[in-house]
């Protein structure tokens, strides 16, 4: 598969440019595994960070490569977790929405590599400072948290600052990525491979109650919005500027807009939000799906995603240089 | 260069698959003819309609063959503002922001192609009962009005519609677009071409102060924002959902945020807005570009854009499918 052979792939030695997104709840052990074992790499969500769950995630990974990824703000509250997924011997660790650099030095001590997820250019800069060896940017397209800036402007601008500054940090584009197109795209915005995280979040391996995967072969790309509160309800602090990225239902349509209102509220209100969220119910709670919603239209094996966004991704490359360009 | 051969430029019979934006007082004759003597399809600016400009605008075209763009909530209140622009025969007529059915049998009937731009599943629904030849998808990167998607994900969700129930309409890519890696991408998520506006805003051609113009070298991709303030101090009545990208300045770091406020000094602070307007005063004034801002490092010839844009978009095509992907 030449045409996907990038940087990213000889770098990790993966057969396929394509990285699971460590979605937080959802990206368990068996997607990772599930990921890495058809050529690409998988990454457990470790969130917001419960060692239990993670060393139960690790244990369903069944001794397959895969990496971990962490919410950087809410690990700097319990850096010791840190300490715990390294002695899992992750093949990478994601940091996410904060600063990484005090949690650097010790992922790169322990031989993991380091994933920066960047928003902005700013984020970039830090990332670099840190000594990333990859770098995301994320567009927001993206579900669950993330910025305001579109993938397919941050991307290439991301690419112009890393050759200038940094060129052998590697690049992956994500938000809103999620079949072969997506992946065609961003290898010719100057990405040498792809984070997903809608379209796996639609695996069947992840850890995502049926009635959510449900609801997203029922949702358009139309059918999103991002918006502070399924954080507000659930009282986590999330610092400027992030948003989450989720389905837009009922529970959106009442407190969108009224976010101080729901502060007042959250402790009363956060028992149906959490009963929802337990119950399969993709109405009366955060349901955590991106823009990529209107192209997903299955929920299908991990390995079986993988493969068909390259080789579609390929096959759309080599038909539009040789003046075919397809439609879908 | 049968890279970049597609429906849009056998349909149009032009050159190359770039069309440019009918940007509001900045697209002018000019602009549209260099673009359409470089291959692509250029559109005059329409705007809220004026008559007399308009008709100046095709008399600097000179004879070349461009289209013109309406506001079409504004037109909807002086139709018969079309009537007299159809006298000079453009090629193509394009609708943004409103109802296009009302407008569309006279289009037709002048022999004129009607583009309809969309920014959600629902609008691209009316352009094709409209009878909509070309669609084009906009995401939430442009500048200037728009709305929430992001073009990433618009695109290729529009396409597969569009195969479904209208296969043969064309689909431009809009919203971020600036150089040959977007092109290139849009071209791989199923569009027929580009529809390129801030690139051009930054042509030499374009009737944007120099101030302006030079404001936009020096802005990276997070310096802008979607509001509605510039809209609010022009005491223009929007319709939902649409805001506009312009640069984060100091008009908008005031206001953004105290619309109401804002709203009930409109008529005062309308004077100083457009005075910097008008003295090319890139603080304290709507300064309408988007996010490929980050993209562009300089005032060009419209010939020479297009020529890149295109050039750049076959150049990584073809090494994409020979197992190279560039860094740019």
């Amino acid at each position: 598969m030449p045409v996907l052979t990038t940087r990213l792939t000889e770098t990790l030695q993966i057969a396929r440019p394509v990285v699971s997104a460590p979605m937080a709840f959802a990206a368990g052990g068996a997607l990772a595994a599930a990921v890495t074992r058809a050529g690409g790499l998988g990454l457990i969500g470790g969130g917001y960070g419960d060692a239990e769950w993670l060393a139960a995630q690790f244990a369903a990974a069944a001794g397959e490569r895969v990496g971990v990824g962490f919410i950087t703000w809410s690990l700097a509250r319990t850096p010791s977790l840190l300490e715990g997924v390294l002695g899992h011997r992750p093949a990478a660790v994601m940091l996410s929405f904060g600063d990484p650099r005090p949690f650097a030095p010790a992922i790169r001590a322990a031989g993991a590599r380091l994933i920066c997820q960047c928003q902005t250019l700013r984020h970039v800069q830090d990332a670099v400072e840190a000594g990333a060896d990859i770098v995301v940017a994320q567009g927001s397209e993206a579900g669950g948290h993330g910025a305001s800036r579109g993938t397919l402007t941050l991307v290439p601008e991301v690419a112009d600052h890393l050759a200038r500054h940094a060129p052998d940090v590697l690049l992956l584009a994500a938000g809103g990525i999620a079949d072969g197109r997506g992946l065609a795209a961003a290898l010719m915005l100057g990405a040498d491979g792809v984070l997903m995280g809608t379209r796996f979040w639609a695996a069947r391996e992840a850890l995502v109650p049926a009635g959510h995967q449900q609801a997203i072969l029922q949702t358009g790309g139309d059918g999103t919005l991002r918006t502070r509160v399924p954080d507000v309800v659930r009282q986590l602090p999330w610092p400027e500027p992030f948003t989450a990225r989720v389905r837009r239902n009922a529970f959106t349509e009442r407190w969108h807009g009224r976010e101080e209102e729901l502060a007042r509220v959250a402790a009363t209100e956060a028992v149906p939000y959490r009963a929802a969220g337990e119950a399969g119910d993709a109405d009366n709670t955060g349901v955590w799906f991106g823009e990529a919603a209107g192209l997903i239209h299955a929920i299908a094996p991990a390995a079986a995603i993988v493969r068909e966004v390259c080789e579609d991704a390929e096959a759309r490359i080599t038909a539009a240089a040789a003046g075919r360009v397809r439609r879908p």
